[in-house]
């Protein structure tokens, strides 16, 4: 059985990568092949159960490391109960969130020492992904189009302007540092195009 | 102000570190110190948090690796929300369980590698107890005496005996290895006795 493919979907709030995630498991479906659509944190029980902590609450309820350790904890669960079982069956894993919004959000933003979360990958296994799809947009604009949604899972949109100008910049300076790895798509054109752009790295992947 | 000094009780279940923890608290506000009584995992609203996904639900729902990360991000919570304040103002810190116990559950018991417990805890900057009271017994009697309170928390104590018995046997080795940190005292005494032992070397650190 030949191994799936592992495909991450990255980028600030509201820059579309929920939509761009369910577009892309339609279009490899019409293709015959199983997808796997997954998020972090979560994913997989014991994961959802500590996304419960890390999404709702106080802005400052954790600190940028106590974050780290907590999605670690998840991004592992994740992987041993969701993400290694279907690469393992020959499924395309498409996963909204992976270990660059740890260093976007809780190292670059947040102050945590990059060698610490690059123990804590180390510590967990983490698989680098085989493709990372980066998600590009003003993040005026993104909070603008996220806080639309109404959900109560808002404690990261609770940070202010500068923390999520942080985060875009770090996202942009992941996919300009590991081309090879990541595509950075501009998240202000339409999501048809989004897609469009997206699926030509995707397939690229056969 | 002269900083306290913190305090762990440690062993398997039902050695009864916590009425041994009310006991040491009583002796040491009657001579007029402040105590802070407090436990792990938990002592701080995001640890306890934490403490609800670790000791409820099935016996295998976490990794030995995963509960550590949950056990270090919980710890993190503890030391920067509570044993940290109370000693910076002096408080003779009580806290039953501490990075012992990660070590003899989740390492001898759980096989963790004990590189990556060291690892996490270097992470979180753990601070070693002043003192460490290690109580010793059987853990057939242990357990028999932990059901009788018939208590929800009961996770670990799904466990099977050959389990616990590994936890003990690590206790033990670790109260050997480190006899100016640790008091190793035989729980099958009665409480008065032990209170008495444990006292002993707590006022030593006077």
């Amino acid at each position: 059985m030949e191994q799936g493919r592992f495909i991450t979907l990255e980028g600030g709030e509201g820059t579309g990568k929920s939509t761009l995630a369910r577009g892309l498991a339609e279009a490899l479906r019409v293709k015959g092949r199983e997808v796997a659509l997954t998020r972090e944190p979560g994913g997989a029980p014991g994961a959802d159960a500590i996304r419960a902590l890390l999404v709702s609450g106080d802005a400052n309820r954790w600190s940028a490391m106590e974050e780290a350790l907590l999605f670690a904890a998840a991004r592992l669960n994740h992987l041993n109960h969701t993400i290694r079982p279907a690469l393992a069956r020959g499924a395309w894993v498409i996963c909204d969130r992976y270990y660059d919004s740890t260093r976007a959000y809780q190292v670059a933003a947040g102050g945590l020492a990059l060698s610490d979360l690059l123990a804590l990958n180390a510590l967990i296994g983490a698989p680098p992904p085989d493709l990372t799809i980066v998600l590009d947009l003003d993040p005026t604009l993104g909070l603008a189009r996220s806080r639309g949604h109404e959900i109560e899972e808002d404690r990261f949109e609770k940070k202010d302007i500068a923390f999520h100008q942080k985060v875009r910049d770090e996202f942009r300076a992941i996919a300009r540092n590991e081309p090879q790895r990541c595509a950075l798509i501009d998240a202000s054109e339409g999501a048809p195009d989004v897609l469009r752009l997206a699926l030509a790295r995707v397939e690229a992947l056969s």
